[in-house]
């Protein structure tokens, strides 16, 4: 069992038929190639790669010492010789011993020795010498490759049966690597102590796995079936030869407490040899480790039937080494981990990849896709030619699921999630019904938001095609409310009745586009039309907000010094009248003596209300305002909305636990609201407050919850109501589509398809029905359907140092919207209490609410990009592909688009803004002449006839690393479309 | 002249002789040995490390194309292939032509095609079968060590001239490399045009470098006498087989316009050959272009004298780089520039620092401390021993310097250092002047902190021995003359003579410390009483702050609703007495009959102050409210607090060019308060404004410019005063002593010395000169001494891309402080325009600082560690050697002796304060029982006794790479101390 030269190859051949467990990936290919329309299984196993084979813990024990000389310099760690040095520590009888200084998972992490904790995982680095050394002791040393040992003493048994080693000191060899090593324990968080005093105590039980094994807090992190590696190096003064092995076992077997976690080992591999300059032995022990780490690495030695194999897998490895210049790079600077792992299955040789055969085209082009987040032309977006074919096709394709979307909501998770878009969505009803109320003039408010979201959020996920939407009131749609409020206020039209028709026209119209198909159209909204739409609704939001809180100010006027508004009496109406009450409060304020000195018994300076109260009248140029109420509100306003952002970015900032920064941020508007609240009560002003019924009645008095057909509205405004419907109809549709678009984006890996034709039948169903009983109109939300749908990731445990969970999918099901909005409809009875809700605090909320939004799209980044020198500019991949000018070009036109549509917004023709969203598309289609394709696919997307007119080749940008070039594939860690936000609601 | 075999050493053997130009570095050991007081080159020599050569700088041109294939696939650009394809772009004839892709000086850039710019320089990543394939065709190519050549021609014949070329293959090389390359020119902004049409025209005048050579914007970051090295790397069709060649040219010639830049080239290298799998040819090319900017590689074949020399230099570099494993880290990421490039000098052969002599040790540990920012027990604290010998040696190493102090000062730098103080100054002293004004009553005002910084910031810098030192009232002192002041009343003394007595005694007191050389003390106020001071004047200074702007609110109270506070009238002493103004103001305002029908002709509801006008008397409870004013103010004093923080910030933001960032967030308070006074003065509200007299004399009325010396007072506290003064000078000593250190730390670089006792001479003379004037009190104040310290750095201009700018030192003069005096004392006649100034703006600011203060501690960075789980704390270097439990010990016991200051501050033996603030210098000694010395090094410093207590090698943590543990080098990109930023001022 002996190996010295690289061509003897006598004893791999005698283990060569165990070598390829090649059964363990042929004979199951089933799970991979039917994919069920739940298999996690399939989609964690993509995700991980190569990695089908256990993962592999590694870790490198340090031989140190030797009885007689104090050679501590290998530890790291200056400070303990220092403190021997010293006298602080009592002097110790040393002896050799094990220590545990570096491991790895996926990064390695390090021993802080004095600090007593394991550094931050970080990427590897090596010394180029060590890994060639290392090459040439593997070369010369021995190799046992499936050995049968089933402990640690059969293992070091073979490993020391080595010609060089004289008996003597092959005893005294083993008898050190059976010596316990010492393992920092973290959960205690004491010391490792350095050198132990009964070298040989510990070999009594040295089978049986240690507690602190077990109460590793790293055994958790490994999923089942981990194995691992052990790396051995040192110097050990008494050999007088370097010694090397490397050993795979045949089956893993627990080597007593040799790992710190009590893992099964499979490989161990053991670096010895007389002192030498530098850190030699310890380097070559990392080298091991980090080859070992190396998923193409493991594959190979896994399979390996020979050192041939070996050391053909080390050279690999060196193939693909990155290297650093070292004048440029300082070798022992630690880079964290990466945010992305590369893609491996390019490193996998041809040989594997055949092997994987199977489930091996998942990971092709349209994997690529996927991981990309870019569009794919839908399957559910090809136009059938029938009438209502999409809609048909839909119900086909989602009926099937239909019980599933039952039984895949039980799971713990979707409790919270419940919880949390409860309080969005409830969030929301006020916010929305507050300022509808504000809007309409209470002909809808609270209530009815309330209700309507209640209602048609229900019904929505009980019958949509895909269920994961929150539908709510959102911001185009209340833009679009307060013109045609407007609007017919300036005709003086009842206005109910008339929303009633214009809902009844938009169904109408809704149903047409479904018939038609028209769904497909939305290939053609690219994130310019995106983008322009939520950059308008956003600064409409602003604006409205900041407008609102300054309308205030003329409400409850600032008190200049000089201004008349100053003094007011309270005048009763007979000299006398109210003689008991005065008297009375007399005794309460000795100032109000000053009327009686006055003689003026029929006045009193009483405020306002109480002068009222008492029966008198109040007069006076200063009666009227109400002071420190605009800067009150003003504070509250801007209170909020900090508050509201500050605790959106606790999320990535380093404090607290994740969870609790989860909730912090996830919660934000609520503890905004809550806070401004909170401070409005404290100083008990009289803010103006959110207006809501005592009753289970509409808000708008004098109304059933049925709307009157006609009102008082000429019979031919029904008809008329056509035109504003047609303008509503296009803005629904684009609003709805955009999202619905979002949502189903490949990127989040829904199983169950989309139903975009469904969708808007749901919603056109929904808009007749709320019409109907004057509740607010719903189409889906995108910020919060995406937040129940983050709430519903799926997403791997198991997760090695330093490594981000994978992705495995969403959970989608119907019931937790269902139940969210039963919750909802439950609220209704806390309206009461929702009337201690300031005003400007809603504003607050609508402003944070606004400028989220115009900061989440890309055209927002290109703007600040004009504002940024070049060399300033972030790496963005879109600047390594498109020069700066033309960058900037298509964030003007972008720009003057924008300004056309506020000029025309703020003109009496505002309500046809809807019809000039609509032209973003037009001008986005112009855009080619000035733009090409290549650019247009970095700055935007491509509409569908420019697909066509690009060679499938150069569709995607990231073909052009799938050749020779690979300096693109950075693009695989900056996917192009993947914070996109759009839509306010 | 042809070398095909790597022992075929006969050609190296005849350009040996001129190989190493050994006088450049050895005939000139000069101005490198003896540091004159202000010579530069030395210090940037030192920057420079190893780099005495030439800069060098290098680009990489791709040779491209062959006439009849279109083999585009080299240039990374996939998007020009498609443009072809597409038609987009005319047809070219192609021909073989170069083109830039690369270039470094430090670091890499590459030209992004497509985009049409240069990317952001980051570290060059290689695979290393680039670097060893570049090796094998090196060791069998051509190497030309000092080539005669004059031309570019030349150079190509001699290139060119090879065994394996026929006649015609040579010559088709030759017209191709004479080609002129294409540069992507900058300045223009358009895209290289790829492919030129007329592939000889360039060639008449080749030798002339191009017009947009000279316009390139590199040139005038690059150094005089830098020098091009230029790679040419190509497949070529008509080759046969590789072709390889490195030549170093004898004289550096300008090669025509082959360099991007017009530099003379030193170095030529040619990698051609048969087309390859891969990108072979051009990852060689750039490996041969990483090797030539490898600061080590190109110092070695810079003195090669033949090919062994230079594939030794090869190996050499192989050995040192950094290896990164292909699964943990993906080669095409761009690793961004460190902040601190790594030591060269670690890297250098024993044979080169001998070369280095005279100036090597310049580069030992004494500069591996300066680098590191740690405290060197500066010979300026050692005592001598005799009385006043301090200060009398103080005066000694100062005088010489003194011409030179004013001569230094003839910089362009000074001016706009002026202006930056000179407004910080003024700042400073109307913050503090209104502060002091509130604080006493007025006893003091802005007028006296005019003058007095006036008088006494000029006279220190006049006779200081640390002159950029900037005098000014600090927060300990103002908060001491706060206590002093509430004692004098207390005990109903005359303030200002009591103050002057207090005055006497500092000055006594402060005579004393100089004359027994106390000043060497400082050594034993290490960082933990540094920041306990500050964090205790920080934390005073917020709470003074919040509570001094919630105290408004108690003069202008906020009016809730049913407050009593409501309703004044205006009564007029007689009936009838003003009837005439009466009805003149009637017509006004239509409201004002109310007082008619109330039959009230001897009252009306005119506002308190137009009513005292017209002679009567406002009476009620809401006459003396003024509505509005609390909220409003309280938004002043947000708005300055959060727009000052916010422009602070913009100084590490990406947006506008630095001039405009650094001038925003250096003039951030001056900002802030011009915001408050803009906002004020747009709403004309009546807030509390700064009390400015309207006279040139002092702010209390009725008293001269001398101070009398008894005034009320008895006899007696005139000998009391003393043990308020003893207070005092301690609280003198550590303020000014504290900012001294910090002000003379190595890292700043200081040639003219420090003069810690001639500067508390002067601050006891200036004492006693502002007692007797009752002008605030002076000493050192850091946050403005540093700023002026940063505002005369001199940097090394020119700088590659990706290099930070070297510091070079400090202009050291007594110029530009004086000049800001004069400036200061000159614009007491600004003082009527200050009276706008409201002062909740001040408080504001004073709130920004004390927040700034104490941010900028590592005691605070501690308290954050609290807060955070260990996985997410920052990579700090303390962490890495101190167990997480002792730093939060050290932390807590910090807290504590905080939390004790602020309990005795709060009692009404607050004025002692001063007594335990040096009370932390026992604490920190009866840390040394609960820390261990290399524990309190890393949390600490250590005291004087410690250092002696700890052997040499342990006592700087950097010292522990430098054996063969290199583990920890990153140390020296985490300075320990370099943003301490104590003091309040």
């Amino acid at each position: 069992m002996e190996m010295k030269l690289p061509g003897q190859e006598e004893f791999e051949a005698s283990s060569a038929p165990r070598n390829i467990p090649s059964g363990e990936l042929d004979s199951n290919p089933g799970p991979g190639t039917s994919p069920s329309p739940d298999g996690p299984s399939d989609t964690e196993s993509k995700e991980l790669g190569v990695r089908k084979d256990p993962l592999l813990f590694i870790q490198l024990n340090e031989l140190l010492g030797w009885p007689q000389a104090l050679e501590w310099r290998e530890t790291g760690s200056s400070s303990a010789s220092l403190l021997l040095d010293m006298g602080e520590m009592p002097p110790i009888t040393l002896s050799t011993s094990t220590h545990l200084h570096h491991r790895w998972v996926l990064f390695e992490e390090k021993l802080e020795v004095a600090a007593g904790r394991w550094s931050a995982p970080h990427v590897p680095t090596l010394a180029l010498p060590s890994l060639q050394k290392l090459r040439s002791l593997l070369a010369e040393g021995l190799v046992l490759l499936d050995c049968p040992a089933q402990s640690l003493l059969e293992l070091v048994e073979q490993v020391t049966r080595v010609e060089s080693l004289s008996p003597e000191l092959r005893g005294q060899l083993q008898a050190l690597l059976l010596q316990r090593p010492q393992h920092y324990n973290q959960t205690t968080g004491t010391r490792p102590c350095w050198g132990s005093t009964h070298p040989r105590k510990a070999s009594d039980n040295e089978e049986a796995p240690l507690r602190e094994q077990y109460q590793n807090p790293l055994r958790q992190k490994l999923p089942p079936g981990a194995e691992a590696g052990t790396v051995l190096a040192g110097e050990l003064g008494f050999l007088a030869q370097p010694l090397g092995a490397f050993v795979r076992l045949r089956d893993p077997v627990v080597l007593g407490s040799l790992t710190e976690v009590s893992l099964p080992s499979r490989f161990f591999c053991l670096l010895l040899g007389p002192p030498m300059l530098g850190k030699g032995y310890h380097e070559m022990g990392r080298a091991a480790a980090v080859l070992l780490s190396d998923p193409q690495f493991q594959w190979s030695v896994r399979r390996a039937s020979n050192l041939h194999d070996l050391l053909a897998a080390l050279d690999a490895f060196l193939e693909e080494v990155t290297v650093l210049p070292p004048g440029r790079w300082d070798p022992t600077a630690r880079i964290p981990p990466p945010k992305c792992l590369p893609s491996q299955h390019k490193r996998l040789p041809s040989q594997q990849r055949e092997i994987r055969g199977p489930s091996g085209p998942r990971l092709t082009s349209a994997e690529d896709r996927h991981r990309h987040g870019l569009h794919a032309p839908s399957q559910e977006l090809q136009r059938t030619g029938r009438l209502f074919g999409g809609l048909i096709q839909d119900v086909r394709r989602k009926a099937p699921w239909y019980p599933s979307d039952f039984l895949d909501a039980l799971h713990l998770q979707c409790f919270s999630a419940v919880l949390y878009i409860y309080l969005a969505t409830v969030t929301n009803a006020i916010t929305f019904g507050g300022l509808l109320g504000d809007a309409t003039d209470g002909a809808q408010g609270v209530l009815e938001s309330f209700l309507g979201t209640a209602v048609a959020g229900a019904a929505f996920c009980l019958m949509a095609g895909q269920p994961l939407t929150i539908l709510s009131s959102t911001g185009p749609v209340l833009v679009f409310e307060r013109l045609l409020f407007s609007f017919s206020r300036d005709y003086s039209l009842d206005y109910l009745p008339f929303r009633l028709w214009v809902g009844i026209w938009v169904a109408t119209f809704c149903l047409v586009l479904v018939a038609t198909e028209a769904s497909v159209l939305v290939r053609y909204f690219t994130r310019f039309t995106e983008e322009g739409f939520c950059a308008l609704i956003s600064l409409i939001f602003i604006y409205d907000a900041v407008g609102k809180m300054l309308n205030l100010t003329h409400t409850y006027p600032i008190q200049k010094p000089g201004s008349s508004t100053y003094g007011c009496l309270c005048q009763y109406p007979g000299p006398g009248g109210n003689d008991s009450q005065w008297i009375r409060t007399r005794p309460k304020d000795r100032d109000d003596i000053v009327s009686m000195d006055l003689g003026l018994i029929n006045a009193s300076l009483l405020p306002p209300p109480e002068c009222t109260q008492q029966g008198g009248q109040p007069r006076g140029p200063g009666c009227h305002t109400v002071p420190d109420i605009a800067f009150f509100s003003l504070l509250l306003f801007l209170t909020s909305f900090f508050f509201a952002m500050a605790l959106k970015c606790v999320k990535t900032s380093r404090f607290f636990p994740s969870v609790v920064r989860k909730g912090l941020s996830d919660f934000s508007s609520v503890l905004a609201i809550l806070l401004g609240c909170g401070l409005d009560a404290f100083l008990g002003l009289a803010t103006p407050k959110l207006m809501v019924p005592r009753e289970f009645k509409p808000t708008l008095p004098g109304r059933g919850w049925l709307v009157s057909p006609f009102g008082t509205n000429p019979w031919w405004w029904s008809v008329a109501a056509a035109l504003p419907a047609l303008l509503l109809s296009i803005l629904i549709f684009m609003d709805q589509q955009i999202t619905a678009v979002i949502l189903n984006r490949v990127e989040y890996r829904l199983q169950k398809g989309a139903g975009f034709h469904l969708d808007l039948f749901c919603v056109a169903v929904l808009m007749l029905l709320t019409s109907v009983l004057g509740l607010p109109w719903y189409v889906s939300a995108t910020v919060i359907s995406l937040a129940h749908m983050d709430s519903l990731r799926r997403e791997s445990r198991a997760c090695a140092p330093g490594e981000l969970p994978n992705f495995l999918g969403i959970r989608e099901q119907r019931l937790t919207g269902l139940v969210v909005f039963i919750l909802t409809g439950a609220s209704i009875f806390l309206a009461p209490v929702l009337k201690f809700i300031p005003m400007p605090v809603l504003y607050g909320i609508f402003l944070y609410m606004g400028v989220a939004a115009l900061s989440s799209i890309q055209f927002t980044k290109r703007v600040k990009l004009l504002l940024m020198p070049a060399k300033h500019q972030p790496d963005l991949l879109l600047l390594r592909h498109v020069p700066l000018t033309r960058v900037h070009l298509f964030t003007a036109i972008q720009l003057v688009c924008l300004g056309l549509l506020w000029i025309i917004k703020s003109t009496p023709a505002a309500i046809i803004f809807p019809l000039m969203l609509l032209g973003l598309v037009g001008v986005r289609k112009a855009l080619e002449r000035v733009f090409s394709p290549q650019e247009l696919l970095w700055l935007d997307e491509l509409m569908p006839e420019e697909e066509r007119s690009i060679p499938e080749k150069g569709l995607e940008p990231e073909h052009s690393f799938s050749g020779s070039d690979s300096e693109d594939s950075e693009l695989m860690y900056q996917p192009k479309a993947p914070e996109i936000n759009i839509s306010v609601n």
